[in-house]
């Protein structure tokens, strides 16, 4: 494969987020800069469709957590991309199934950018795929929360611990590692010391270099 | 403060890393790019000097981990600071305390580099400290431990499990936090997929937001 050819290639990146962290809006700017698609919660509306499970569900069902999904994997002939057959799987696995191939779709078909839904973990073995993680401390996110969300300071503080919890649970359920470990990520920022503008730059420059490198460490 | 006076402030960058990742010879070619000093092996020395502990004791307990420096903080009324009265403190911790202050003292005198060391806790309250993590899959590692080294790839294999053990278990019982834990850093890159020139050019863009950045997420 030729320099050119590399550059020419799919851009992917996954985007996992501490709550309040801004990752949402890193995410989204950066596909506006890259003019890439965003997916967050459009990829569920796109599951949706393609597994024939109705969009209803998949809003109710969103995030929640299961621990029986590596069961039903180990019990199902089909393995993952077989959802569609799995009539004897939880509800709320099916939907993970559908979102998890969905992903897969998008990173195939084209450059996009994906935040949450356990993206990293779906795109583990995409030879280009660039896993982004953005956190804060507590106190910039829950600044940050108090003025986005209009909530009050120990509002802002509970939700976010909260959230931040349900995502975890999600998110190491159904993967069996650790949301947030940094084994996991090829790069992770900081964002309440350079900012939403300052993450959106680090990724791209860091996509920029990961395009263009070939060689070992 | 102006603008002006933010830029002119100083850069102080701590890099902890897995071994094998290429995260010394960053440091050192950021060093070299930022025209600042780096510390590694020095830093033991003006630790040494400025402790009255020889020199010697200093490399060949190097980085070897102790219990106990919680109990020997918790009994002395002298504190971090106050290594040189700590007459009953084991020696392992001596070096500890004496390093961790020479990391403080390094930092306030200017800008400057330093890898390992647990210098991101040494420095968490410092207000422009840059913490930085370089890792990369054991795969990778082990083709440049090989190559720098001069290892067969199990010898390079064990090596690098060996000696992040070493680095996690020395990190973990002086800091009470998790080695390699994202919360710890401002910036964690995987070295693999970008490579040496690629991982020191992301830390001098974060660097540079990071200046010039005072707002909020």
């Amino acid at each position: 494969m030729t320099k050119g050819a590399i550059f020419m290639s799919n851009t992917v990146i996954t985007i996992g987020r501490q709550f309040g962290s801004g990752g949402r809006e890193i995410g989204k700017k950066l596909s506006e800069k890259l003019e890439i698609p965003f997916y967050d919660k459009e990829l569920l509306t796109i599951a949706a469709k393609e597994s024939g499970i109705s969009e209803e569900l998949f809003e109710t069902n969103d995030e929640k957590p299961t621990s029986s999904l590596l069961y039903s994997l180990s019990t199902n002939p089909y393995g993952v991309g077989g959802y569609s057959a799995m009539t004897d799987m939880p509800l709320n696995n099916k939907l993970f199934l559908a979102q998890f191939e969905a992903v897969q779709k998008l990173a195939q078909q084209g450059s996009c950018i994906i935040v949450g839904r356990c993206a990293d973990y779906a795109l583990r073995n995409h030879p280009q795929a660039i896993n982004v993680f953005i956190h804060a401390d507590l106190e910039a996110r829950v600044k940050r929360l108090m003025r986005t969300e209009k909530l009050t300071e120990p509002q802002a503080k509970e939700q976010a611990l909260k959230i931040d919890k349900k995502r975890a649970s999600y998110y190491n359920s159904y993967t069996g590692k650790k949301w947030g470990n940094i084994d996991s990520y090829h790069l992770t920022v900081d964002s309440g010391v350079v900012g939403i503008d300052g993450a959106v730059k680090i990724i791209e420059d860091f996509a920029a270099l990961r395009a263009s490198y070939q060689g070992a460490i």
